[in-house]
This record gives structure tokens, C-alpha cells and sequence, in this order.
């Protein structure tokens, strides 16, 4: 048998239809599983999976880190290809390379970039629904803006996560919002930050939505930041719109 | 029972999942038979529905023209409401109104727009895979758009069209023909012509490609043009990478 090594890969997964990278209780579809299922019928051997970010149920990304320790002399490429043979179509592992057997995905980048994608209108449009969060009430961008510009910087965000997110403390930094337009009339927000906790982003999301639409004034934003309760900021955006779009390295 | 009149609609789907806007034999799902079912289903009658374009299995629209006549008092902003909540999440109505009783959606646009998608690289990419082509060889857009110049204007397109198109003339007129870039890396060709025969987008995109990569010389789409044999044309690219973009009225 080969000696232990650990191999580092970065994965793109539509989650449409899984009940996020991990949950519990196992038994249900997930990321993880999918991916150590095809580990195990590559090499023979059950290995579990780590990831920098535990993805909600029905949240997407697009440059997931995860790693794995085996004792096969596969080389990367051809790990790369095996497993997306292996793999269903909505799961693809985009590289592989060896790294440390200490390597742990969570701690191994300099924090994350988030894309949360919606769009406007009454009636549901199939070619975007499925990464996007369809909006019915117009939302006034420059509202939305002034509000952002006060979760910048260092903050408790407790007001922002889940209380069952089983977090330390709830101090995070995000370093950056920015509202664009893609293509087909999407309207995206992008978070860049250090880590984020259970629903964050989503909850931010819909804080931001609540200012855009007119539930609520950019300025109570710092207040509900310095509320410190779930229950001070606006409603949890649905999953679908949801992408981990980078690792920063 | 109210006198006949006749409903225009407009239509976005993703067609991953069906055997074309209308196919022979029937029994497979079809755009045309979701939407003939919901009109049932809504309206108590089977009416047959007639759209502009006949896209191919696997191929999207986000502009699709569709008519329907019908013996109801309906409202169009009703029979939109209506039908999408019968319809599966794969298809939706953007808007409906009243037209003559002789409407034809073939005849009832002065052209059609088709965006033919595609991403590079040797590995699926599950986020953008189901709209978009992956072509495993690097393009030459400088090679492409010599080519494209060639097709542009009228010309006997017969090169172009399926065999079993069932066309009485094979001369239609492209009007323009450009290469653009989406986010996440899409390199799109979008097509603005007249009419279009069966497959004719894809052939000529399977051709442009096949100058891109560097298997066909750009001034070689004249020649085989001139030839009139579909035998003389590059490859049929697949349906995933191909959406009826817009319908110019």
C-alpha cells in the first residue's frame, strides 16, 4: 500500500438538487456524498471529504476548496478525470494538486466571494430561475448602496446569522459589496469577505432587498447590526440565488 | 358559449428536458404539449398551438412566439397567471394579448435572434453546461469573424440545412453575425436573419468552430456555400449551446 498523501481540488456544483455540501442526518443527496461516493469507486477505499464552505441546501458554487487524504499514487489529472467520469452531470471537480497532509480547505484561503443573483418581474423566467431569485417589487439600487456601505468592515454580525450556526462569535469582516448587472437582466450583489456564517449572506441579502423595495431605511441597518438578535434584520433569501463564486488564495 | 378569438403569446423555456417545440410521433414531451395541457387545464378545451419557430430537442427559448384559438372570456393577463401556474417550472408565459383570428407567429415577426453559447476547457462546467457548448479546442475569433463575413447577406443555404427540412427554397438572409463574450467565460454567437431551416444554426456554428480551431480556412466557407451539399459544411454543434434569443416585431 502507498503512503498517505492528501490532494487538494476545487469543485463547481449546480445544488438544485442536493441537500447542500454536508448534512445531517446522512441518507439524503449532498455534495460531500456524491463526491466520496466517486472517490470510492475510483480507488477502491471510502475517504472523507473536507471543504472550505459548508453550502446551504440548494446553493451553488462555482470554486468550492475541498481536500481529501488517499493512499493510491493517482496523479491530479488523472484523479480529475476519473472522478468526473464518475460524477453526475451537476458536480465536476475543476483540478486537483498535492498538498501538505495538514492541508485543511476551511483555513487554506484568504477568505471568500459570494454572488447572490435576482431578477425582476411578475412571471418566472426558466432560463435564469435556476441561479436567480425572481423579486417582484422594483428595488431602488442607490438605497441599497447606502445601506451596504454599513456592513463594511469589521461588525458582530449575530444579527445576520442563524442562531443554530454553532459559531464562536459572531465577529466577521466583509470587505467589500458591490451591486452589478449581468446579462438577462440580472441584478447581483457581491459579497468578498473572510468567512461568513450559517445564512449570512442570504440574510444580508434579504436585508438589502427589504431597503431596496422601501420596507426599510439604509440607515436602520447599523442599528440592526448593533442589535445583536436575528430578529432585528429582514428575511432569509432563498437559497437558488446563491453562488460561492471564488476561494481567494 | 363566447365567439372565437385568438390569444399571441410569448413563451421562455429550457429545453433540456424535451423532444423539441413540437415533434413527430407524439407521446413525447414537448414544449407545444405542456403548453396544449395547461391550456386544457385552464380553459376546459384542447386548442392546438401554433409558435414561430420549430426549435429542435435540447434547444431553449427565451422568446418564443406562440398563438392559440379559443372560445373563453379570459382575460390575457389571466390566461398568463393561469397557465404558469400549471405549467412545469421548465416553462413560462411572459405575456399574452389579443391578435386577429388569422395571426400566424411565422409570419408575424420580421426575424429571429439565436445566441449560440459555448465555454472552452477540458472540463464540464455544471454552471453554465446546460446553456453552453464546452468546445475542447482554443478559437481563433479573428479566423471566426472571417468567416462569418462570407455568410452574411442572401444566399442558398442549402449547405446549411438539414436534408430532411422539408423547405421548398433553400435562400434565406442572415443579416448579421457576432461573436461576443458573456461573464463566466461564454463565448456567444448571435445570429439575426429572416427565417432560418431546420438545424441551420447549429451547422453553421458547428462550420465557424471548426474555422476557429483551425480545421477549415475562413475563405473556405464561400466554396462551401456555392456547393450546395450539406456534405460540404462542418459538424452539427449540439442543441444545449442554442436559445431563440428574441423575435424582432
Amino acid at each position: 500500500m502507498s503512503t498517505e498523501r492528501r490532494l487538494a481540488f476545487r469543485v463547481e456544483y449546480d445544488g438544485t438538487d442536493y441537500h447542500g455540501w454536508q448534512s445531517q442526518p446522512t441518507g439524503v443527496p449532498t455534495i460531500v456524498g456524491a463526491l466520496e461516493a466517486a472517490i470510492e469507486a475510483v480507488l477502491g477505499v471510502r475517504s472523507p471529504v473536507d471543504g472550505a464552505s459548508r453550502t446551504d441546501a440548494g446553493v451553488h458554487a462555482r470554486d468550492q476548496l475541498a481536500a481529501v487524504t488517499i493512499r493510491h499514487p493517482i496523479r491530479p489529472e488523472g484523479f480529475v478525470k476519473a472522478l468526473n467520469a464518475r460524477l453526475p452531470g451537476d458536480i465536476a471537480v475543476l483540478e486537483a494538486w498535492d498538498v501538505p497532509l495538514d492541508f485543511a480547505p476551511r483555513f487554506a484561503n484568504r477568505g471568500k466571494v459570494y454572488c447572490y443573483r435576482m431578477y425582476g418581474g411578475i412571471v418566472r423566467r426558466p432560463l435564469v430561475d435556476r441561479y436567480a431569485w425572481r423579486v417582484q417589487w422594483p428595488l431602488d439600487e442607490a438605497r441599497m448602496h447606502l445601506a451596504a456601505a454599513h456592513l463594511i468592515g469589521t461588525h458582530d454580525f449575530t444579527s445576520f446569522a442563524a442562531s443554530d450556526g454553532g459559531h464562536r462569535t459572531a465577529e466577521r469582516t466583509i470587505e467589500a459589496i458591490d451591486l452589478t448587472h449581468e446579462p438577462h437582466d440580472l441584478f447581483v450583489i457581491t459579497y468578498r469577505g473572510t468567512a461568513f456564517m450559517k445564512h449570512m449572506v442570504r440574510n444580508l441579502t434579504g436585508t438589502l432587498v427589504d431597503v431596496g423595495r422601501g420596507q426599510l431605511e439604509p440607515d436602520r441597518v447599523a442599528a440592526i447590526l448593533a442589535a445583536r438578535d436575528r430578529r432585528a434584520a429582514g428575511p432569509t433569501a432563498p437559497p437558488r440565488g446563491l453562488t460561492l463564486e471564488r476561494m481567494l488564495r
